[in-house]
């Protein structure tokens, strides 16, 4: 038998056979220079801001969430049939899932518009990546099958859903390896008995959790839910965002006027800031190190917003941010008149003014039964003696209680924190206002 | 009391106080953007093309370092009496150890000729950085008192040997940490029991180790020796230091002969091409990005040997390695006809024949007591009733056991791999010749 | 400054150090007699039939309780004066909490009617004991004191809350101690965080935790929930329980009605049988030993019921349970019939059919605001800029969710499984019935 | 697929599958009630006296050896052929190694002159007990086939070894869990990756380690050295057994002499103190409870060593010990005179002066090549390319340095700790004399 070994801080040995075709694929495909960039791009972005241990990268992910893949199926395979070509093409869904993913990609995507699991269909797809010749190489249709089950659009659809559900490998991993970088420890549960206790319901095509599971499942979305609240939602992590953000569409604007703004010549990144669109190609040539690159050489811009904006990312000199704990109207006149505030201290609140809503977040996906469709659902199995497969909050009190996560914040620049924090007290005294926790 | 608390992945809480003197300086010097920079700077350069999840900063290490310096601090001012101000040199030497670092600095200071540790001195006496301005307003003397311990010059020696000796609060968290990131496992040893041994020796100012610690340093000095041996000094990673150290090399040839090599114009990073002098602000100014930024491009270079080169790098299609097992006259034997191989094949030895050495290693220092000097060394007590204080490797066999660690590695690329092999297996038919492992 | 050393599995190193005349009294607390007898009895006394490493002792449990409150004393110091001999019987108390406990006393307590709360004040009050005696010789009145903070009626309050309330040192120290040994980890909280969030609320004098610590709290009161859940009410345990409440029920009556039951001769266990009152030095006298060494013995009784009851339990052997998941009415119903059917298969049901409810257990309290008085309740601190002091259950929806747990249980020989199941589910068509779990 | 899921604080899940011959087998030797006496045996005996969570039960090891060979077997059974028959017997022997194992084995079985290896036979071919025969009832050959591979004489041998050698599945679960309960964490190594790296040699019918697993394999004897001295030789394990060993010696001599020494009637211990043969059956009744009910009564002995004896024992109050660190001449000399010292003090040095040689201990057995006959040595790989498989101390130096170590030890009673300790110092003023560290 031979296999290729890699330790991780997460799984300890991921272990990918390679005396087999499908494990030959994988091989392959890790050593491919497009998911080879996934080294470059760091999985949580700028939450290292927050959290200094979360500079973990999205190769490191991917990897592991092979490695939960394989194990699931090796799980899932001793109770069930599970032809070899969907094996392959659930775990290679599983390997590539980001692989299309661009840097600090939930700022690149909202300001620049576009979304990465469009450019991962595209490099599944394309026959000028290594990536494609060799889905290709390994069969003529795999290419299809992996983009259709990223797509969420695959039978057998059980198979899609440990891709891609509030259940699937991907986010059991991220908690998991997440939690540990951090060091927050938010996101731990009890990933052995989850995938003990994982089933195929084979009548109605989906995933289930036996019923020894429930516990371990109430748990793994108790986890989910606290690592939103405190790590992907943190303000310092929002207000970082809320800086990229300004410091991107500084640069835009400034490109659009006909400005100057330093690029490096002929890079896909200058394309990028020209809105040209880019090859499969281009886009795959960039990450994290072109964002702050250019973000350091602009730290000498002539324009003062970009200049002083680039400064503050670069020193880790973020906004402030307070959450608005008050009912709509009363938030918007606050809102009207903190802008006001700001725009007259001599900040352009366009960039130094940045409202945040929860809604902005591109997976709000804590677990609640209304926002996910029936695909993405949780099935559990109720009852030893007769049981019944029904969805999870409809048996667990715990689930039902973790409620939506309505974010309303504001940031700002902490010089004018005091004037902004005594006209909240004035608007909302009654209200707490929720200083940046550093 | 108030105080700034880090999530750590290792350490689990790191507490500053900021109600002290000492804990608002260390604050400040956290917040400092030459410490911030230190995000930038992988702690173990090219290790994650080995283990993937060696992606930690040298931001997270530092402040690992000063928590570490702060619990011994407090565990020897139970039984000693430590000055305040020896506290605090020893605190902000211990968070500042690495200020001046570069990026991939093992390659980048071999190749363009300087040291990380004269960087730091003179950050911390610059009157132009915030670091040297934070020390110099906490007292005058203060920024002599850190470049001194940074340089082993300080007395009380003893506090200087927490920050550098072979058992410092350095290698104290590198261990465990690269333990941790790489998920190989090789460095934990017992933190919290070497911790409760340590002891001050006040008759010949230096630390020692009480005699119930013996078995945690033992296991201490071994997991050093596995970590270089499996970690610091595995044939992936050396390889790819191999690799860019031929890119280097070759664009400062380049360069030097007049030819054209793509540089982001008016940065630092272009003046170090050019081999011109920086002053502490430009050294600051650069960080992992630049290197890779610069060698994405260098893909697309006019010299077949950048471009080559720059390829192999960004795709992690590194070197193979052997380790050449055998009598030195042997080895010159079989250099000098290996090198004409790779020649032959249309690979210029100067860039794709790389000899690797132990004596390349900057730290070559697993414990040994003929290379460490006297200040250096570990000194542990020797029985309980009437104790005396001895070197370590005087009192234990294990320590004894740990040989030096001899390196005669030879890298090419995996296109000549067979040739150089059967050439050695002429050469030395008794000798074992070694893969890499992956 | 001298110390003395333990290692232990929850908590790494816990140091009492002997240099003051606080940790002189806490170093003969635990080397006396009656201290050193807890490790012949088990924390969680028949849980090892569920969870086979759940063996640990209650002086590990006990020594692991002064550890924490030592740690909570030192860190409360940091921001409020304690006063010496308020720390001292606080330590006391934490370490002797458990002094008085017999051995598996959920069930002693309830057949024998007596309660080791009682027992626990005695012993420290004792002049007999060497507990009383060195708790008299460092000052006299510290046995009243550590009785009192024992009996919850001490002053200053909040030093007896971390003794004995909804989160004190005895809970923390169990949850994690239990959750390692049985394996089972749902017990597992953020224990660092909780700890450096503690406060006094010097005005109320009482316990409050910090804003930032309320999700640790949060996911401490789900850890103890899922533990109360998966652990403490697992069936099997409560099977067992069940078994060994008949057996000494029917050595009561046995010997009641003047029959012959073997007992040893002269010792305090015969007494108990026997119930004669117990010397404070006799009830410590006894362990598990004397129930494990006399059941075995009952393996020959010539009473049919003790000779088969005492085999079960010695081999594991042990009653079924299902959990009645009906209305009160149908349910008395259904256990009529059942009750009927027991004896009618030549059990008798008095030994042989066992109803168990929430009820029975002596500390039922997962944390319901409901349940707990007001001094055994957690408060919390509700928000930033200008905080309150709340309940917690007024703050968390999280902890409003964790409802009371109702036990409807009952047990009876593997034997009559199959026609109560039957029986079971004529009753009660469209209810689950729960098998036991192993 | 159905299955029985135990829960195991050292390797989290532990399966047994039930819809195979093999696994009803294993699980039904699991409630044999030969098995379940496992549960009121300690694994280290007296050794929570020095790490007071070492409190595990021989249950729990043996549950975890059979889960390694499960682990080991299925790794091994990629690549080699396992012949079914070959399966069980490995797996029922590793289950059952212990099963003959009396309470305090190291003390007892010296004294009454047996060994356990010689009753797990027993009770294998025994058709007395429900071990023998559920194994018989599997097939005829199964109790011989289990009984040889506990002698040693199975083939093929390799699955022998899984059993019984220096790398067999017994010592890797004790190392980690002995280290896990004592905290004393000296057992850690590195489990999975020698799982990893176990290969059959099939030529030689030996099992060896693949060359990538060497590092794991000198660590994991390194573990075994630290336990050893740290744990299992421990001063105060060793000072308990001497005292256990006294009381037991004194009990006997009693007894020999027509005295009275109180007894439980009827019971296979009395036969014991009576030096009369047991029956299988018998011996499998006793288990700690004996010892420890015993001892506690014989606290009122009227003998008073044996009164004396038990109080130290039952309280904790051990005797004190010296490491005599001299030449064999000056010992004798030293032994001579504090022996005469002791019974000067008034007490009998048969009882009260305990001398303890390494050759004591049953199980003398940290790695050394000369100790190990060829079948128990380990073997590994060396090489890549052309590798041999060769024994470990041939290879690896770290395993060559690990040294016999030679235990000179005297126990006597603290009383006197002061005169012995004056006598040593004189007699051998250059040496060190180490008090008990606790």
């Amino acid at each position: 038998m031979s296999e290729r070994i890699y330790r991780d801080p997460v799984h300890n040995i991921i272990r990918l056979r390679t005396d087999t075709d499908e494990g030959q694929l994988m091989m392959r495909l890790v050593d491919a220079p497009e998911f080879q960039r996934l080294r470059r791009i760091k999985q949580l972005g700028l939450a290292l801001y927050t959290y200094q241990g979360a500079e973990h990268s999205r190769f490191a992910h991917s990897l592991g969430v092979l490695h939960l893949m394989t194990r699931v199926l090796n799980r899932l395979g001793e109770s069930h049939r599970i032809k070899e070509e969907d094996r392959a093409a659930a775990c290679a869904a599983a390997l590539l899932h980001d692989v299309g993913h661009g840097s600090f990609s939930h700022v690149m995507e909202k300001v620049l518009g576009f979304h990465h699991e469009g450019w991962t269909v595209r490099v599944c797809l394309s026959e000028e990546t290594e990536v494609g010749r060799l889905l290709r190489s390994f069969s003529t249709e795999l290419p299809e099958r992996v983009a259709s089950i990223i797509e969420g659009k695959f039978h057998p659809a059980a198979l899609a859903q440990l891709v891609s559900s509030q259940l699937d490998v991907d986010r059991m991993d991220y908690l998991l390896r997440d939690s540990l970088m951090t060091g927050a420890k938010y996101g731990i549960y009890d990933l052995e008995w989850i995938i003990n206790a994982l089933q195929i319901d084979e009548e109605n095509d989906r995933i289930y959790v036996a019923a020894r599971g429930l516990y371990a499942v109430e748990e793994y979305l108790q986890a989910r839910y606290y690592m939103f609240r405190q790590v992907y939602f943190h303000r310092t992590l929002r207000s970082a965002e809320a800086v990229l953000r300004s410091i991107l569409r500084r640069a835009l604007k400034l490109l659009e006027e006909g400005k100057e703004v330093w690029c490096a010549p002929g890079t896909p990144f200058e394309k990028v800031l020209r809105r040209e669109p880019l090859t499969v190609s281009e886009h795959l040539e960039m990450d994290d190190s072109d964002v702050l690159f250019h973000i350091k050489q602009w730290q000498r811009s002539s324009d003062p917003v970009l200049n002083d904006l680039s400064r503050r990312f670069t020193g880790r000199r973020l906004f402030k941010a307070i959450d608005l704990d008050m009912p709509q109207a009363e938030r918007a006149d606050f809102l009207r008149a903190a802008r006001e505030m700001v725009q007259r201290a001599g900040y352009e609140p366009e960039y130094y003014f940045i409202e945040d809503h929860a809604g902005d977040v591109p997976y709000y996906n804590y677990y609640t039964a209304e926002v996910a469709e029936p695909k993405a659902r949780i099935y559990v199995e109720d009852g030893y003696a007769r049981p019944l497969i029904r969805e999870i909050s409809e048996v667990s009190e715990a689930v039902r209680g973790l409620k939506r996560y309505q974010l309303n914040r504001v940031c700002f620049p902490p010089e004018v924190k005091e004037s902004i924090y005594n006209l909240y007290h004035n608007v909302a005294p009654e209200q707490r206002a929720v200083d940046a926790a550093r």
